[in-house]
């Protein structure tokens, strides 16, 4: 298979780099740096990367940020950060994608815990992350040509403890390889609309 | 307890208000007729309608528009409709009015069954509402003072039928005054972060 893997410089997308190039054609993709990049919040952008490489089989996104404050002070700009950029980037990879993918392929998006598993602060994640469960769940039904949509929703990654832990203590981590593994399940897979949890 | 309506000309508002009011003080608030208006999508307007009726117990919203069409031809902005009114709309009015609510008080807001249940051209209503579940999920465990926050998640109304009946084959309908029995269960009830499920 051809999978484009876009947020590849991420700890994730680095991990669902390693786990799928052994077995894939990988390409891939990163804001700023590396031989393919996309801004995911342009869809102009999205169309010169597809017109770049070509039909793929599978696209991964790994990409977004999320708002992470108080709820007492947070502000409709603050909380329309997550909606614009991790929501819409990955909503405007599929909308725009979709007549690059080959038959069969599959949209593999990212979610988080958070939008099951509320913490403080997290509300804008909390959505966030719900809004494209959401997302993956209807678009299912509806892609043609065979095509199918999966979210992950990875817990705390291990490797950003030192940064995240205070958010989520008592909350089991995993190692990005772990994470990795649902994409591989969604991308090799046959299942769609599903939210794989790695929690 | 005095409880603020927003969306009161609505088919659901107007059923809430005929259940609420018998045992409450209920504030109708529109958009465009009544007393008291407010545009929800403008956080100035929001403070404008507090400082007119003053504090309150539950501010129930049951306002919002989301975009319907084929997954194949939405662009970015016909998404982005439904999370700048439906969405937003509810979360500014929660952001904005948090300082309103007496302790103990409650916020009400609208979801729909298409966030956990897809229908063809529903991709953006079953974002958003997801999204008002999973805000509502993480926006009750930091509410202070006792406030609480649910949604409920109406299936298609026996009464939309005629206009949306199409998208709903197959579905159960439910009339107004049994969706309204749910916005009593939040507002009147003492639980908080639930999605109730009309449906």
């Amino acid at each position: 298979m051809k999978v484009l893997v876009i947020g590849a410089g991420g700890a994730i997308g680095k991990a669902v780099v390693a786990e799928l190039a052994p077995r894939h054609e990988v390409i891939e993709v990163g804001k700023s740096r590396g031989a393919h990049r996309v801004d995911v919040l342009d869809s102009a952008s999205i169309r010169r990367l597809f017109a770049e490489v070509g039909k793929v089989d599978a696209v991964v996104t790994t990409t977004g940020v999320v708002h992470f404050g108080p709820l007492a002070e947070m502000t409709p700009e603050q909380f329309q950060v997550g909606l614009d950029d991790k929501l819409m980037g990955q909503v405007k990879v599929v909308l725009a994608a979709q007549p690059y993918l080959n038959d069969g392929g599959s949209f593999t998006l990212t979610s988080g815990i958070v939008g099951a598993e509320p913490i403080r602060e997290g509300a804008n994640a909390s959505a966030v992350n719900a809004a494209i469960e959401g997302f993956v769940r209807a678009a299912a039904i509806e892609l043609p040509r065979g095509l199918r949509i999966n979210a992950i929703s990875p817990t705390v990654l291990t490797e950003s403890l030192p940064t995240y832990g205070p958010y989520f203590r008592g909350f089991e981590s995993a190692p990005a390889q772990r994470v990795a593994l649902a994409y591989s399940r969604s991308v090799e897979g046959a299942q769609t609309g599903r939210v794989y949890n790695v929690w």
